[in-house]
């Protein structure tokens, strides 16, 4: 059989722009001769769509565009496309996550979603109905199955601490499936193309059944979806693969026949995997949102210096614009570095000193302030004000302000709310300061994108004299490693020092953690490229005890 | 059976401090000869804990706790109290949500929660295994069954939009149970109360079984607990109820004979439960983030003083700073009526002009905004001033700044993100404009609390000359009209229409709330006082395409 995946970028609520897309696909399927093509899932209406899901018109227009779909798609290919449905039993949620097959203008085929991801990012209990069956389907002699992403899933040793009680692919394969189709919206982390691929070439090698495995590809808020859909034979081997983090369009015809030799994994970088997901999420969330441009400050640091970096790639230079906003207490080096980053990249930059404004403030609030010593406050007024000038820029001029933080600071709260947190968008806000020196590095691999001074220089918010991190931090190679225990493998302080960690350390930085819930909490969306983000994938309570820095 | 409920305010993770209060309510239930105490859902642990149950310590600190209440307790009364418990079998979610009967140092019973509730604010399928099984147990010679919380609700009205496939209560009737304890923990909105006690009822009237209700009481970030513990007799009649948001130990003696007269709902005026509700939400957020402080800014305009109001009376008056903040555009009335607020009320009251500040971020803002028209961002600017300054209050002095946006603002975006959106909390976020206004009225229904000129002025940001919320905005009374429709009732905006709003109005209305998503996702926590308010009981994505005010 000869099969297409049409690897899209569907966007939320664009239901005739995302029924555009699965034409064109399936129009240049058909003329290919190819017998059957698979979308992702839910791309005719996007994923997650969360709870607009809750609106009736959201369900009807996803509707709408299915039957526009029948009418308009091209005769004589099989189409599979996901979407919602509305269930029309009298119990339970009341949609089911859908793929159905289009053949000739009728619906030859639904399978509903079974298991239902509900744990970290993910909410489907919260919408869903789990398919009360699993069937397969004939199609020109084969008989067909349909897994719907977390189908796949059923035992993966990936997921956080439980297992599903139910596998709905041995069911497919009992009914005896002659082919397994897997229609996916798996948000992209380091390392899951190979976990993906692990999936199903159990599954294939196992049952002697090959596998098509289509990915959503795109950026959705904080999830960035990397495409990479996948095709396996029989034996499991890899005979196809869509790019990653763009859109694709992949075909195969099964069985291969040995004619079609079995192809590795490419050797992905993973730093070059890393830098592609931020760029892709960094692009769609700007244009999804409605805008063209952006703007940041740049610090002389070095994580503004990686976001300017990559806003350049996904945006063009000419689309960003960045700031130097020097305090008294920055140093010329810092506007000197940012400038010849700027220069660098050809993305404009203009300096627009803070001083002034602080000294306005500091009067202002000289009655209320009177004879206290500075401290902690006047450090903040003066991040405050880099953030409102910047967003002073983004009203003006209709562009969009990125945040430059890292998950270091992030999780222990070393950053200024409405401050340095202040903007649309936190792009690197899943990298740890490790991982930001680590790409930044590989983007300096072949020429110096990042002057090598702001590699080097001690970091610092040059809020106050020969201020650096470290005055307030421990070592970020000790942070990083708390934290990588901590945030990403649920490790409690105890363990943590059993690591060889110091135990005074460990409970500061767990309480730091605990405590700084609240800016996290008004932090904008993150784009998550770990198995474990701030934002919707890691969701705690602020108004209680930190009993954790303690057991 | 005499039996008492302990309507007990537990913080997340303070095990031993709610441990403390569990064995001090049980000692009391002893020395007054009572034979079972109930204690609300999760009582032990708190509740929600979210992601904090991702963490073994969190599970194992719970379960000392439980030890230490089986070694603690008074003999000779059963001591039911909820907790998180692990499961031990294969396949499922890593723990159960829990209600064990402790009696004489072991555990006699132990029910697990089967209906998880997983919508609007509730994620249960997030964490929790559902009941396998529903069993009575036997006690002083009765056969006794627990529903937990959502146990109840199987198939009640107020579900948005399914039923529950299972009804918990019935297989414990099945089994014969002579007495039904319900342990909860159920969060207030608006009428919630009649709603519950009507449950109760019916359980009861249609199975002849009395039933015992005890609720949580208590805020926990955007929740507030109202406790109102209910108890019924076997015709359903309500024969005892805990206060509304206080803590509260009532006692009865079932069956009750005759002796113990049927008692009405107190009729309790709805906003005096919105005010009682917002006050404990308040009083507990502050608390148990571990400040004792707040402060605000008082604009002269409604809200502010609304929530001004509120945190004096949660507070206590010497606990309060309020900050008038003026531009030049700011009427010498408005300065005028916040002062007499102030008076009336008896907190601190500052004025902190930022028309100075204005005006050197300007001078700053010059090289960029040459030859631009003033408009939003120079608005933004003074707002995002005010916010700085109040900030900056907030670090120097350890005080929680409260935000003081209403529900109407926040929906259409009406309110500068990091200006008068910044703070640790927003108190009235959850109630539109017109509930604002008979709040307000309520609470001088007798005395002039509010200077009636406030309540009589018509609301201008006073960013702009003659600026008023009107020049924007459509007459609050059709916004929370449109809102009340869109956002608690789901309409889509062609049935808004049908329900005679003006075509345009209700395109524009629901175009401005999908556009300004990115703002609320910012917003610090809103007290939830309806059935559905922003936060995490309404979770939308930002970067889509706002098809909604299409269709």
């Amino acid at each position: 059989m000869k099969i297409a995946v049409g690897q899209i970028n569907s966007t939320i609520g664009d239901f005739d722009g995302n029924a555009d897309k699965i034409l064109e696909y399936s129009h240049r399927a058909a003329a290919d001769g190819m017998e059957l093509i698979l979308f992702p899932e839910m791309s005719l209406c996007g994923y997650p769509p969360m709870d607009l899901l809750d609106y009736q018109s959201f369900v009807s227009e996803n509707q709408r565009a299915l039957r526009r779909l029948q009418r308009d798609l091209p005769r004589d290919v099989a189409v599979a496309v996901g979407y919602v449905e509305r269930t029309t039993e009298g119990c339970g949620k009341a949609l089911q996550n859908v793929v159905s097959v289009l053949l000739d203008g009728r619906i030859l085929h639904s399978q509903a979603k079974t298991l239902l991801p509900t744990y970290d990012v993910f909410d489907e209990d919260r919408y869903f109905e789990p398919a009360r069956s699993q069937e397969v389907f004939e199609y020109r002699g084969k008989r067909i199955g349909i897994a719907i992403c977390e189908d796949i899933w059923w035992q993966s040793d990936a997921l956080p601490g439980f297992r599903y009680a139910q596998n709905p692919v041995k069911t497919l394969l009992d009914q005896g499936a002659e082919l397994l189709l897997a229609p996916s919206a798996s948000p992209y982390y380091a390392g899951k193309q190979e976990i993906r691929l692990g999936l199903l070439r159990k599954i294939a090698s196992s049952s002697g059944v090959p596998t098509v495995y289509a990915n959503m590809v795109g950026g959705n808020d904080n999830l960035v979806f990397d495409g990479y859909s996948m095709i396996t034979d029989r034996s499991g081997a890899l005979i196809a693969h869509g790019l990653s983090f763009s859109e694709d369009y992949i075909t195969v015809e099964l069985p291969n026949q040995e004619e079609r030799p079995s192809i590795r994994l490419p050797e992905t970088d993973e730093l070059e995997s890393l830098r592609q997901a931020l760029v892709l999420g960094l692009r769609d969330y700007v244009r999804k949102c409605g805008f063209k441009k952006v703007h940041l400050g740049l610090s002389g640091g070095i994580d503004s210096a990686l976001v300017a970096v990559l806003a350049a790639q996904a945006l063009g230079s000419e689309n960003v614009r960045s700031f130097a906003l020097p305090t008294a207490y920055s140093s010329p080096e810092s506007e000197r570095d940012a400038r010849h980053l700027a220069e660098n990249l050809g993305i404009g930059f203009d300096v627009l000193p803070v001083e002034k404004d602080f000294r306005a403030v500091l009067e202002s609030l000289e009655p209320i302030f009177d004879g206290t010593d500075a401290g902690l406050a006047e450090e903040n007024i003066q991040a405050r004000l880099r953030g409102l000038l910047l967003m002073a820029y983004s009203n003006k001029f209709d562009s969009l302000l990125l945040t430059t933080g890292n998950k270091s600071e992030l999780a222990v709260g070393y950053c200024t709310l409405y401050g340095d947190m202040a903007g649309g968008l936190s792009v690197i806000g899943d990298l740890f300061k490790g991982q930001v020196y680590a790409l930044c590095r590989y983007i300096n691999r072949e020429r110096e994108v990042i002057p090598e001074n702001i590699l080097t220089r001690p970091p610092s918010a040059e809020l106050r004299p020969n201020q650096t991190d470290q005055d307030s931090l421990p070592d970020y190679g000790v942070l990083d490693g708390i934290l990588e225990l901590y945030l990403l493998r649920n490790k409690t302080a105890e363990q943590i020092i059993e690591q060889g960690y110091d135990d005074g350390t460990v409970r500061e930085v767990l309480h730091l953690v605990g405590r700084n819930e609240y800016k996290r909490r008004q932090a904008p969306p993150v784009l998550k490229v770990s198995s474990r983000a701030f934002g919707t994938g890691r969701r705690m309570p602020i108004a209680r005890k930190i009993f954790e820095a303690q057991v």
